[in-house]
This record gives C-alpha cells, sequence and structure tokens, in this order.
C-alpha cells in the first residue's frame, strides 16, 4: 500500500472551534489518518499532519479547504507568520511505495480540483512546479495576501489553476509535492559557539556545502553546549550520516566531538534504514525485509 | 496495534495439495498475514511466516493444526529434518507494541487450546518454559516421533497440556515464545577460512562470546572470500551493531576487513532503528517517532 504524507498549513491558530472543525473534518475521511495538527496563536496559524493512500489525502486536502474557505477570512486574519491563502500551502510527500512523480501528479489533480470546485487560485511548487522561478514558497508567497491581487496581475504570475484573480476572503492557496523534510540537530561537547557556526556553514547548500542541508550554529544556554541545528530536504540525495560524519569530522578539526544527535518530530523509516545500511555495510537490502513494511505492503 | 510474528513449522513438504490446504487455512482468517511460506521436499518439511495481533495469530495456529492433524500422519512420514509432530514446532515471536509476557501467555494459551481440541499433548519451550530441561527445542525433540511414546512415559516428560501420551497420527507438538531470529552474515574481504572461523569464536555464547549469537567461519567458494556466518538470537540484548564493530575489530587484528554484511529473510525495524541510533547517536529517540510506525499505532 502506498503511504503518502500530507502536512496542510491553515491561516488559523487561535478559534479552537474552528480548528477542531477543521482536524474533525480531516478524520471523517477514510484512508487518510490525521497523525498530528498543532496551532500556534501568534503565527495564527495550524499545521496537520495526515498520512494515507493517494484516494485518502485528496479527500481529506478536499474536506479541509471546504472547512477553511468557509471559516477563514484573510481580510481580517493577523498573525506573524506570512501566509497568502486561507490553506496555504499543501505538501504532499512521498514516504513508502509511491515514487515523488506520483506526487507531482496527485498536487496537479488536487490543485485543478481545488481551483475549480472552491474557485482559490493555486500555485504550484516544489517538485510540482515546471516554472525556475516559480519552486520555492518564499518566492511564491512574497507580497502575501495583501499584495495578491497586484502580485496575480503582473507578468509571470498567472496562476497555474483557477482564476487570475484571489479569491475574496481564501486567497491563494500553493500546492506541491517535495521530500520529506527531517529536523536533525547535533549537540556537540562544547561550548564553543564559534565551531557550531563553522560547522554549519561547512554542511549547508547555501555556503558550500551538501544541496539538501539548511543549517545553523546556536548555543543551548541551559545545558552550556553548542548545537548544530539542520533541516535535511532530501534524504535520499543527501543522506543522514553524510551529514553526521561530515560534522563529525569537522568538529574534530577543533578538536571537539560529538556529543549527540536528536531528530525532531517524524522520520521515514528508509531514512533510518539506510544509515544502518551503510554503517553495517549491508549489501543487496530491500525494504520488504523489514518485517513491518512486509505487513504493510 | 500489536504485531506478533508466528513461524509454524510441519510436518509436510512434498505434497503440494496439502501444502496449499494449510496455507488457505492460514490466509482465510482475518487479524493476521501470511507473509511467506516455502517448503524443502527432503527436509519433508514447511515452514509458514504469519504475523497479526493475538487473536489473529491464535486463530491462525488454530486453523493450521486442524488441517495438520487431518491430513499428515508421522507414522508414514520420511525426511532428513527431525520431528515429531505433524505440526513440530510453533513459536511465537514480539514485533511491535506487545512483549515477551504476552507472547509467553499467548503461548500458553494457545497450547491448552490445541491439546483440548485436537487431542495433541504439547511441549512449552524457549521463554514459555519454566523448567531449565526443557527450553531448548533440540532437547525436547530428541528421539522424535518414533521414540515419543518411551520418552513422554519416563521422568520428566509428562506434556506441559493434553493426553500423556503421543497422538496417533500427529505425534506430540512444540509451542513457545522466542524472540526474533536475525539470519546476519558478514563476508570479509579475504580468502582465509582460519580469520572467520577465529572471529566466529570470538563472537559466539558457545565459545565465550555474546550470549545471544551463534556463529560459523565458511568459505564462499564461487567468490574466493570468507564469511562469518550468525544467528542473533536476541536483538535487544546482543544488538547487531555491537556484533559487527566485534567482528570488525577481530578481522583488524589479522589485516582483514569487512567486505559487507547481508541479513537473510526478515528483521524487525527495531533491529536496525537501534543500528541507526547508535551510529547517530540519537539520543531520546521514540519508535512513534518514525512516520510509518506512528501511522499503524
Amino acid at each position: 500500500m502506498a503511504v503518502i504524507e500530507c502536512i496542510p498549513n491553515v491561516s488559523e491558530g487561535r478559534r479552537a472551534d474552528v480548528i477542531e472543525r477543521m482536524a474533525a473534518a480531516i478524520r471523517a475521511v477514510s484512508g487518510v489518518r490525521l497523525l498530528d495538527h498543532s496551532s500556534d496563536p501568534s503565527h495564527n496559524r495550524s499545521v496537520f499532519t495526515l498520512a494515507g493512500d493517494a484516494a485518502g489525502v485528496e479527500a481529506a486536502v478536499m474536506a479541509l479547504f471546504e472547512r477553511a474557505v468557509a471559516d477563514i477570512d484573510l481580510r481580517t486574519h493577523k498573525g506573524e507568520h506570512p501566509r497568502m491563502g486561507a490553506v496555504d500551502v499543501v505538501p504532499f510527500v512521498p514516504i513508502d511505495g509511491v515514487t515523488m512523480a506520483e506526487c507531482v501528479a496527485l498536487a496537479k489533480k488536487v490543485g485543478a480540483a481545488v481551483a475549480s470546485r472552491f474557485n482559490v487560485p493555486i500555485y504550484l511548487y516544489e517538485d510540482a512546479s515546471d516554472n525556475a522561478q516559480r519552486k520555492n514558497l518564499e518566492d511564491i508567497r512574497r507580497g502575501e495576501f495583501e499584495g495578491l491581487t497586484t502580485k496575480m496581475a503582473s507578468a509571470g504570475w498567472a496562476p497555474d489553476f483557477g482564476p487570475s484573480a484571489p479569491h475574496p476572503s481564501a486567497g491563494a492557496s500553493v500546492i506541491g509535492a517535495r521530500m520529506a523534510l527531517i529536523a536533525y540537530n547535533i549537540n556537540l561537547a562544547s561550548d564553543r559557539l564559534d565551531v557550531a557556526k563553522k560547522i554549519a556553514a561547512a554542511v549547508r547548500h547555501s555556503s558550500g556545502g551538501y544541496r539538501f542541508v539548511k543549517a545553523a550554529g546556536f548555543k543551548l544556554e541551559d545545558r552550556g553546549i553548542v548545537q548544530v541545528s539542520m533541516n535535511l530536504t532530501n534524504y535520499e540525495k543527501t543522506p543522514i550520516f553524510r551529514v553526521f560524519e561530515t560534522v563529525r569530522r569537522e568538529a574534530a578539526r577543533y578538536g571537539v566531538s560529538i556529543l549527540e544527535s536528536e531528530i525532531v518530530g517524524l522520520i521515514p523509516s528508509a531514512a533510518l534504514n539506510a544509515a544502518a545500511e551503510f554503517y553495517l555495510q549491508i549489501e543487496g537490502f530491500k525494504p520488504d525485509q523489514v518485517l513491518e513494511h512486509k505487513l504493510r505492503s
């Protein structure tokens, strides 16, 4: 059975009744499970994490849009987090038994369905976008809801689906497909912030490091140690073990050891299995040798 | 949801129709999945691998006994593999969301039910047995079907459940609970059989090594290399990464490197995750951070 993860971000983080109605709408859909949801009142935003097969996540996203378009009005919405839609962004993520190409196709299908049913313009992003200028979420969302009418009328900003002007209350939504993101921190047995920052610079893409790593160095004041805090945006192409080993070697250059690492939130089992395969030098391993994987298939 | 693996070994490996009827009987049970089955004609024995919750595996084992007792007659059975029952041995293995104590309780419940319904005497083994002389399968099965009447009448060999003499055609069965067994081989970049044998002796329990390792050194003639072939009988107490690192260090003593390792057959995801946690020094990791695990729970 295919497993697709979907993490819709919605522009409502304060009204508990509205949030609960959206959660209930997702839970009522079969073929999908609501794994988690969290709301941030200062951002005035909620994040839902759901997983299921293609039909299940599609139906859940449609049910979520129905509630969000009815209950959220961006004309009166305030919050610290940038946003341009009632349902702001919807990524589909391949987890198991499904390809990125299938998630791209699903993003386009759902985008077209949302535009047609709710009259909300849709921008595709990340792997679902064929437009180099419209892959990055921040680029698409720049100007936010308040700037949408002007932006949509300008050259190069016609939406991928739906009307050429914003929905009056629900704005526009960004839908796409991307790899699972792993939030991964490595704590150093040191209080030297300069070392954490140098290592972060060494491994992150923006300063010459690995293609799918974002990283920054921080001090954990309460523990008297420093941390290299990372997002791994494609664990197949930039695997977790390679990043770990590079951090270890760069730290050794300064006489510093790794104290521990931590995975924040969810991780696909394939990312952990790849680390086991690497260190144990396992050849010819197939996913369905994992008993639980075979149980699901 | 709890996942229990169950691997019944049945004394029939030749008659395809009989084997298929047993497989069909298991498949007809809900709450359990038949993951695999294989038959060895020279052993005249079949191994079924199934998994499900307690009620599912219990019902599947009862259904299997019903077919096997009807279709198999040990008075005319010949094969290279030792056996004493139509259903020879039934281990229950905790995989996920279930304790060993629960698998022991399940083994006793199923043992009592089989004895009562089919009039087959049952011996408990491994973790399900409280009798130090009757934990090891080979000890219980010694003398095989042909020696059963005499053995059962001798001191210390009354069965745990059921009649004190063998079933005329189905003999007696061994039912118990044990940890998942991992078949794990490490290939050395060397043709020195003496090195493989020395390493096997270093890591295996019988000659002073790790408590839950069985090992032997072999030559892989066609590849011109040697192999340390192992069974890991408790991956929680003797984890795979510790065995791998010990083999690596012992090999280095002789100037030999590890070429690769291989996992033969199924492995519980917890055994792989433990290796990832060890090498990546992941602190505070919880199983339900694995997305697929959370999906199942």
